[in-house]
């Protein structure tokens, strides 16, 4: 980083919806210089920033220095740190999305879902730092420029593939006073797995039967064991990639999904909401490693399959 | 059967909705004297009868001797013939159903989808001859009393567990001078095996996604693959109940099927209009004949766990 300790962080969100207004508020709230990309909010938010209502925060605003329709309008020199907060779905060219502001100091934030998801970006920037980030937040876009928050809020984070850079702490530290819970670890991978073992077994779930909350999955006596074993298939696939998971970590998430109240998952609104869904993202990337590590997946294989052609029946119907 | 054979035979359906009426049109136009015990039809059927529209057989219509709300209003002696149509779902009771009208010498068919459902029939009447027929056919009900046949009509059929009774024979003889094709089978559990490897596959796929076509289900490029695994898990289970099913039968399904124009599944009718889903006889006696023979059937348990989430949640819902 060339910026010294006290210029404030530059910082531009690419793709700044329900999340990325969330984290930009804090780090604005932090003192930072938070910018952002928005495509279809653009004119609320040129006009009105962004509100973020939080029972747990109180209200908060992000006014940003610059509201853009692409990054490549970004102006005063590179930023800081480039955060990335769009859905990893098809048709979504993330290197293209940010390409225009990336300089050569830089640093990429991903506050995205899915399992390896990071290479193309490395490949695509060899020279920048990369931070891969993971949010624990329950929050949603209720009108333009308008967020509410529900629940938590915290980030988990490091460099890719492994380390903690202080960038990566300096980033840490402006969420921390913007009252962001942030965890840095060492393996972000090991995490970005752990939170896999959830996303890729309840998010495709959910869409099968259009759509079942976590009460309908777990409730039927039938669906807490295949929940489990779908679980245990991923913690194969992880081990077999490096990242072994904590054998305790499956039964957790169910109780711990068990004793919250029920709700749908990203996958079931985005599919009740006729919107792209993460399925290569969050399974068909998780299918595709355990092909590779040769795990046998057939419970994983079969959520793909309904998935795919839950898609593919999406994409027939105009929306 | 103590009737001569100059006698007409009495024959009682009970249950008859599209398919009781279907076949019970061909019997009464191959002099047969047929009645009906039917519920929700009963006024509309005591007046007018059933009408059955067919481009195939053209129209039809079936005036029943006796039009009975159960059949234990069933007069003049037991019948020949004691035809049980009803779907196979829970808080049904099949054997109450029939039981006030079967005598000594009469033969109870079943007409009906799943496998291993006839134990539960057997054990009830062990004195009596029990057949056991499968209907490739599609008709629906269309409006009360009214049945439109759309395509096929076959119907296989043998004594249960095994062999061709000159009962059968006597059954198979009206039916095809009624205009249906019959096919009779010494082993009617191998054919209700080999029927429901498509059953136990396409109908719970179907379900999923609320609702799949068989050009959903077959188009996605995960589909048929999926389809086919899941078929050899059938084949599996049923080879080690003794009842191998022909190799190369998986592979005509799916290729007949995705030759055939789209269409739905009787379960993902069911699901859509919100009717009990023949989950347990198609799927869950499968299932459960796997756990005991031991064969690893995963994908099957998996799409058995997802229905049961979907059948939950549908109870859940007032209609």
């Amino acid at each position: 980083m060339t910026n010294s300790q006290q210029a404030p962080a530059r910082i531009l969100i690419a793709g700044a919806g329900a999340i990325g207004a969330f984290y930009g508020a804090a780090l604005q709230a932090a003192g930072a210089e938070v910018s952002v990309a928005c495509r279809s909010e653009y004119e609320t938010v040129r006009e009105h920033g962004y509100r973020i209502h939080s029972g747990q925060l109180g209200e908060r605003q992000l006014r940003p220095a610059q509201t853009l329709r692409s990054v490549a309008g970004y102006q005063g020199g590179a930023p800081d740190y480039l955060v990335l907060c769009v859905k990893v779905v098809e048709g979504v060219d993330r290197v293209a999305l940010i390409r225009g502001a990336v300089g050569p100091d830089t640093a990429i934030v991903l506050i995205e879902n899915g399992i390896e998801i990071e290479q193309e970006i490395a490949q695509a920037f060899p020279g920048n730092e990369l931070i891969s980030a993971l949010a624990f937040v329950q929050a949603s876009r209720v009108a333009p420029g308008e967020v509410r928050h529900f629940a938590f809020g915290a980030l988990t984070f490091g460099n890719y593939p492994n380390g903690v850079s202080p960038c990566a702490q300096r980033f840490a530290a402006l969420l921390e006073a913007g009252n962001v819970k942030c965890t840095l670890t060492e393996n972000v991978l090991a995490v970005r797995w752990q939170k896999c073992m959830w996303n890729a077994v309840f998010n495709p779930i959910s869409v099968l039967g259009a759509v079942l909350d976590t009460d309908d999955i777990l409730g039927a006596c039938e669906g807490a064991p295949l929940v489990q074993r779908a679980m245990q298939e991923v913690c194969a696939i992880a081990a077999a990639a490096g990242h072994p998971i904590p054998a305790e970590l499956a039964a957790q998430f169910i109780e711990g999904t068990r004793k919250a109240p029920p709700y749908k998952t990203s996958m079931a609104l985005d599919f009740e909401n006729a919107r792209g869904m993460e399925v290569e993202a969050i399974l068909g990337n998780t299918v595709r490693a355990g092909r590779r590590e040769k795990v046998a997946i057939p419970i994983l294989e079969t959520l793909y399959a309904l998935l795919k052609m839950v898609e593919r029946k999406a994409a027939k119907i105009p929306v």
